[in-house]
């Protein structure tokens, strides 16, 4: 792994922005510097260990700093990453970890998503505040990256290199793509559990009340129900458009099932559940494949002197399922050609990532380490 | 507990019907006769200790039987609940357990339904077949008993003494509430889950794919998904009806939050949230009561001599939560009136039993055992 340039920054100190500092503190980094408003948070930061040094303004924390991360609450997010790239220096990345990623970028300028690339560790727990942070919180989690085609080759291997020193696995992945994945299998779910809890304590047929009447089944559907009301109310809201179109598509899933109830059609029935297994199938399978045979792959591109390459390449690698495992950057000189090197595991993995990279136009080259 | 008249007859062998044999044995009912249409089954539950007899005909079985399980396929109960009341003596009576109540007693003759008494034991498993059965199966569960204005009380009495030596908690509910009660806290969220699943397994925006995005929130909204596709076709058959209405219940709330999203009425949408938040709360509150206070009280009802009496008794006690302890009928003269004797744990509990009986019209008197 190279080392980490310091100092690291982060604005914003809860549960995510805590660990991440404990993350980045095991992982060697010898200087994060933490800004909170609030100032007993920052101590308390300093207390176990997720920050070197606390700083009483948002503009002392990212002085210096080569990289930043926004982790305030989601509904603050966008106008504390606005603040930040306002303050921070012209070589310094900006990212977050904000679990919506379109509406950060939408309002950010030309200039300033060269250097912003949002971010998003899918990981978390029930506990919220920065005492109950701890280092091992990104490990083996996906953290998504949404760079765009403005967004710098350099600042984003940067932030790509810190990203990986936690233990998370770095993924590219284009904005408006994450927030439908993530209207889809977070934002709905927590919808959908809610509805249920809903409808089950509003239901006393001749007052027997279904929510005694729960078992398992209830239980699982509904275990995500309710937490934190206002950061809930606000992810819904900041991903919006997504979670709308996906609980309208949704629906029509559920006119369907009803459909063929009223129809008594057994078969469509069938297949509808029968689909479902498969499903679930799909996603057990694909959890345990990804086992490496144990080569390092390297692959490298000839990459034109444009920003928006590296971010497509990622993206498309991210898009494939495949995960990197490092990542290089050779500029070429100004205007000419440079080399960007990925590295992966397996060959079948090597073969599927130039297929990726080969089939947004470019040239690769794959070899065993 | 009283003791256990036999034979009891067990009519389908599968992994419920298997367990109450075991469950029956463990009791100590001397003989459990069993017939299953595959004879390597019937074989299969004679060497487990299921059943002590097994018999080639349905007719045999029941031959002599006080008690009779239908237990087969929930496709064909209807069928066969009514082929086994039309040989069972006068004086026995029939059960089943399956997961919906009313479409069975509807297919029923008023005659048929002086001798059926529904159930539906609120346990199971993964796995299917006798193989899979287990003497501890309805240890702790509910076993839902759908009583009719017709059923005869001295039957009624008896099939709720077998199922209380089994370890269930028999609760009396009736036929329409427990179906629409079933519709939303289990076959609801089955058909929640599968949806869920499809939407994912078939969205792939710029080839990545949902699925392989899927988190802990999604794990736990589909985990049911994909069960046994032809047995729950026939369920969600079954309750068709309920099951409809519930889902087109639930798509209108999806409605008021898509609503919500587009108004952006954060106030709205935490409303939501928080009330499912309010929902758990109260679904866990309502787990950890129920401790009595170890007195135990004897709830006496003068009741008039009609069948519906008990029914109706036992049926108000359900729907208002109360767990009997035990039951005893003690007849009057013909035409006269009888008592009805409940056991319930606790004065809190007995005074609500009270409120329950005395609120169907019934004289009711509780005293400390």
């Amino acid at each position: 792994m190279r080392s980490i340039p310091g100092p690291i920054a982060i604005v914003g100190i809860g549960l995510m922005g805590g660990s991440l500092g404990l993350a980045l503190r095991a992982a060697g980094v010898a200087d994060v510097v933490g800004f909170d408003p609030d100032p007993t948070t920052r101590d308390t930061a300093r207390e176990i260990g997720a920050i070197t040094r606390n700083v009483d303004t948002l503009a002392d924390a990212v002085a210096g700093a080569t990289c930043v991360f926004v982790a305030p609450p989601l509904g603050t997010i966008v106008d504390v990453v606005r603040d930040v790239l306002a303050v921070a220096p012209s070589e310094c990345v900006v990212s977050d970890l904000g679990s919506v990623k379109h509406s950060v970028i939408a309002a950010l300028t030309v200039e300033e998503r060269t250097r912003f690339i949002g971010g998003h560790p899918v990981c978390g727990g029930e506990q919220s505040g920065v005492g109950a942070a701890r280092a091992d919180m990104f490990g083996g989690a996906t953290w998504f990256l949404t760079p765009t085609a403005e967004s710098r080759p350099d600042l984003y291997q940067r932030v790509y290199s810190v990203i990986a020193a936690t233990g998370a696995t770095p993924v590219a992945i284009d904005a408006d793509v994450h927030d439908q994945l993530m209207a889809l299998v977070s934002h709905v779910p927590h919808v959908l559990a809610a509805a249920l809890v809903n409808q089950a304590a509003a239901t006393a047929p001749s007052g027997r009340e279904a929510l005694r009447s729960a078992g398992p089944s209830f239980d699982d559907l509904t275990r995500v129900a309710g937490a934190n009301p206002p950061l809930w109310a606000d992810i819904l809201r900041a991903n919006a458009s997504a979670v709308g179109d996906a609980l309208a598509q949704y629906r029509q899933r559920l006119v369907e099932v009803e459909e063929a109830l009223q129809a008594d059609d057994r078969q469509a029935l069938i297949e509808i559940v029968a689909a479902a297994a498969e499903g679930r199938r799909r996603l057990r399978t694909q959890r345990l494949a990804g086992a490496s045979d144990g080569e390092t792959w390297e692959i490298t591109v000839a990459i034109p002197d444009q920003p928006g390459a590296v971010s497509q390449i990622t993206t498309a690698l991210g898009h494939g399922h495949i995960n990197i495992a490092d990542l290089v950057l050779r500029p070429g000189p100004p205007g000419g050609v440079g080399e960007f090197v990925v590295c992966v595991d397996g060959a079948a993995t090597a073969n599927s990532a130039v297929e990726c990279i080969r089939a947004i136009g470019l040239v690769a080259h794959a070899r065993v380490l």
